[in-house]
């Protein structure tokens, strides 16, 4: 699996466009943005206080306070300060205040006390830059304020907003066409079902993984277990789409189906992987676009497309640096049997600290839904003991 | 701070309102949602082979094999079976296929074999039940397919598909109206600043923030620091809100300003809370609307929008069960002092299970996108050694 992976990387990265901030949350910058100006631009008081000149506050104490005359005040707002702190001086500020200029530093006004208008007595002393942000110390002109390649996280919309940059450009959404196939499959809107029918599980799961994996997923339809009918299907949607995925039929035979297919529209890349479930996994590569062909059973094809599909979709959209997952420790409540050479991909519940398998065959969606998220047992592994400390992964 | 968040429940929640399958991923059911019918609705076979009567094939092995006259053949499609499986006989099936009447075990292909036109010799026994899937093994008519209060995933969307449920009743989500005030506050288009001035650059931070959290996020735009023009903007935002955040001037001033415009409005639930930072925090109530000031400093103010406000959000949209963040466990670089009674958020990298604290002023935002996620001293602690294993929950 690991191998499926790591072999399989197919060059499509969609292209830059660009996007207001307001709409730039979780979206990945096709290159760094760097700082136009200096942040936060002057430098800035950042208590309550005086502006003073720091030398003039050496050697104070409460045994010993200094005596400075205050000349003024600064005011929040959209004017800069009109005075000048000289020797001997104090100037009052608020939080935020621009620094005004001679003062090399703010005294907290906790230190500080009025002894008669005019002039302040100070017990504590202040070195240089002590209560202040420098002009270019959020940020220096040039300064890269976010990187290629990571999403954007709410506080990096933060900063570009206070660097004035309005608009990122961010990798276009990866357009992901989910094609469904099997004569049983009828859309889920299908209020009866005649005997052998499913409605079609798959296609709006996938869709959202899709999303949440940063790409625009694109409804292909149900394709009837037919391969001129799927072969016309992936001819339509190629121009259109940076990836193809297909839950195929869940029979051999129309697995194989699949298959040869895609081989006449372009290079199979793997068709089978060492993944329980989710065997019968294909990977291929048609005129650029990848092409994933997942097993049939809903289960299935969500574990596959969550284990190699959504990194894919990440990949194609430019994405370098894997988001974080929900994880946790726990504890295995039994034993878990496991093939050397096979990755196996468990669901459990986690109820305070203890991982408990869920069982059920990989038919059922009620395996997933009722899990929290999952365990993997590695290729190497033949299994794993009760008591084992392992990482879950969440659903989220 | 937990306090202040376990004490502050305030009532409101937003009305159910139904949306498709296809937008309702991280949407909230209002109330569990059951299955209308059993699922998969008719027992299927899980393997490629012959549905059989399992009592014909008691005893078989490879020295012993049984022999069964192939009566016919189960396709995929719409349509069911049309054949009988009556003693001595077996219709081949696909994995999928319907269950012919008569039958109530499917033998693996692997374990078959033709030995002349119509017959196959069986070498391994099957139970009854085995390569089958019963008709309401995936959920019984009336079961609970999703519960309500935690939010959709994925899979749960392909179960709601699976079960025809292609509309689900989910809390419609929070309006929160985002407040920015203070004189000095311009909007991030601005292009150049004088002096004072500095770029809104916690509104589009706190807006992507509510989105995560399942709202929708309403601009409410800066507001001078002037108490009648906060006041008549918070009276007219009331009505069309289920939460209010208000990002407060960052002097001591501003913030005791909208503490007396809030008080004239509503309750106070709160003012100022023991974090670090994020001290100036108020939590307020005003016409059933909850209502967050938020500390001036954009860190500071994302810090605790994301501790006190992004729990608020999905409260008051309904969500019960929290989604599960990702984090990572690690050893701090260096010790951590914190005052006792105070919780404090230290923002960290983390590499190679190391957690390196990123110490600034609170006025940067750098300190924060340049952090991968951040450690709780919790109030009771007194600081943490260099070495200790911490949780880093991390940002996405």
């Amino acid at each position: 699996m690991a191998q499926a992976l790591a072999g399989f990387r197919p060059d499509r990265r969609t292209p830059a466009e660009p996007v207001p901030l307001a709409a730039a949350l979780h979206r990945v910058p096709a290159a760094p943005v760097t700082a136009p100006h200096a942040l936060p631009g002057f430098a800035r008081s950042t208590v309550d206080g005086y502006a003073v000149r720091a030398a003039d506050t050496y050697g104070v104490s409460d045994g010993l306070p200094g005596y400075l005359q205050v000349t003024g005040a600064v005011l929040m707002g959209p004017t800069g300060p009109s005075v000048t702190v000289g020797p001997g001086a104090a100037v009052s500020m608020p939080t935020g205040g621009v620094l005004p200029p001679g003062a090399d530093a703010v005294v907290m006004i906790e230190y500080t006390q009025q002894v008669m208008p005019g002039t302040i007595e100070v017990v504590r002393p202040v070195a240089p830059g002590e209560g202040v942000v420098r002009a270019d110390e959020d940020a220096a002109p040039g300064a890269e304020l976010v990187p290629a390649g990571r999403a954007l996280r709410a506080q990096d919309l933060a900063m570009l907003a206070a660097a004035g940059v309005t608009a990122v450009a961010v990798h276009a959404r990866p357009r992901v066409t989910i094609f469904s196939t099997g004569d049983e499959v009828v859309p889920p809107e299908a209020a009866t079902l005649r005997p052998g029918q499913v409605r079609d599980a798959t296609a709006v799961a996938l869709a959202a993984m899709v999303a949440e994996a940063g790409g625009e997923p694109v409804p292909g339809g149900i394709v009837p277990d037919d391969a001129e009918a799927l072969e016309a299907a992936l001819r339509a949607a190629l121009p259109a789409s940076d990836l193809i995925v297909i839950s195929a039929g869940s029979s051999v035979g129309a697995r194989d189906e699949t298959a040869g297919v895609v081989r006449r529209l372009g290079t199979i890349w793997c068709h089978g992987i060492a993944v329980k479930p989710g065997k019968p996994t294909l990977l291929a590569e048609c005129d650029g676009v990848p092409l994933i062909g997942l097993p049939g059973h809903p289960r299935s094809a969500l574990v596959v497309f969550r284990l190699l599909g959504a990194p894919l979709v990440r990949q194609v959209g430019g994405c370098t640096v894997a988001p974080p997952e929900p994880s946790a420790r726990a504890r295995l409540a039994r034993d878990l049997a496991s093939a050397a050479g096979r990755l196996d991909v468990v669901q459990v519940t986690v109820a305070d600290g203890v991982a408990t398998p869920v069982f059920g065959l990989s038919a059922l969606l009620s395996v997933i839904t009722a899990a929290d998220g999952y365990v993997i047992i590695p290729d190497e592994a033949t299994g794993l003991d009760a008591g084992t400390e392992v990482d879950v992964t969440l659903y989220r």
